[in-house]
């Protein structure tokens, strides 16, 4: 029997029995904000093979408290071995990308850095903290890293072998069709006003580099990152 | 030759010579914000069949403005016969579905209120704005109209034999597989919370009705809206 509704993240091992003190925040949400009192349930995960366990509160006080694992109500449901590449935008909508991508089911979100982005820096613990909220609002079970920005070649240089599917808003109204091979990927995400030539040549002399088009309208980037998700998962993905 | 990079979306028809007297707002935009002067050169769409259109400005003043229409730059592009509905969600998200259905190419948007919707009105003028300004910036030369929120039952009455494809939390984990019959379609994306027993009984007593699930992990209504649109247009529409 499941009678818990709220999920949290926690960095802290999970295992019948297993007493967990809660964090100042996750105490101020269940008990000031929610109102849980003990006795109550709730459902807790970390991202690693302990899976998620239901726990029920065993102290409840105002910046403290301490929960015990009861049981586990799902085991870790490791995501595709899919990586999101994008250049940061606006900050709402990298937020947005960061979301979305967790929500979509990938193993890793990688921003880069390329000609025409204006952002020179990322605040890498809230993009995370963004993906662990996304991950607790989903289900799910696992929580992929959000990596520090790097620049476009570097980030390229990384996918050794890794296929990478490239939305081209140059393509726009071609037929989004992708190639069908397993293993490992990533997907690779334009800046608004595009790749330069220098970076598109490099894209471009990639074997493993597939190309698609998202239709004949120029999508936002954090509408792109969704919709190509969305191609990769019915194509090769968990869907 | 097309030098012109802003677009804009006007309520005044366009043709060969064609004067448009500016509203005060895109007068402010052109001429305080974007600095553009007597002679430089935009692009005007108005949804209907006059499509695109450069026109290069001849009065640039404080809070008014003249641009005439030099040459058509696109035909009008209608996009497929397709409906999103959506039960309308927190003001944030909701704008956001508008703004990625104008992007993704809907003909028709419909805010529903189900019995697990909490908002009891929307705000028409602001969405219809965020229509126009995803068309503004997509390239698009349609807008699609944003309807009055209606009650679930009279939004399903107004199907008649349109397709319907519904895409159901409750699934989670089951192939997104849809069917292919051509002609207009709908696609409803449920509210947080998902449908109540009435609401979802209605929907599969109706034969027009397809249902699909978008992955194993529970996605927000935006982020759901987006996937299911890719789907439809992958299989179904102009991508």
């Amino acid at each position: 029997m499941n009678d818990a509704k709220i999920r949290l993240y926690v960095e802290h091992s999970l295992g019948q029995g297993q007493s967990i003190a809660l964090s100042r925040e996750h105490a101020h949400y269940l008990f000031g904000v929610m109102r849980l009192s003990v006795g109550a349930a709730i459902l807790l995960f970390n991202g690693t093979e302990d899976g998620e366990w239901r726990a029920e509160v065993i102290v409840a006080g105002k910046r403290n408290g301490i929960v015990k694992c009861t049981f586990q109500t799902q085991s870790l449901q490791l995501p595709p071995n899919l990586w999101l590449m994008f250049a940061p935008i606006k900050k709402s909508r990298t937020d947005f990308i960061v979301e979305k991508a967790t929500e979509m089911g990938v193993s890793c979100i990688l921003p880069v850095q390329t000609d025409f982005t204006n952002a020179k820096r990322i605040q890498l613990d809230r993009l995370q903290a963004h993906a662990v909220e996304a991950a607790e609002q989903c289900g799910g079970t696992f929580v992929p890293r959000v990596q520090d920005m790097q620049p476009f070649d570097k980030a390229l240089a990384e996918l050794g072998d890794r296929q990478l599917l490239f939305c081209d808003e140059k393509m726009v109204g071609e037929k989004p069709i992708m190639r069908k091979t397993p293993g490992p990927w990533a997907i690779l995400i334009g800046p608004e006003g595009g790749f330069s030539k220098r970076e598109r040549d490099h894209l471009s002399s990639l074997k493993q580099s597939c190309t698609i088009s998202l239709g004949p309208r120029i999508l936002r980037a954090d509408t792109a990152a969704v919709a190509a998700l969305t191609i990769w998962q019915m194509t090769l993905g968990d869907w």
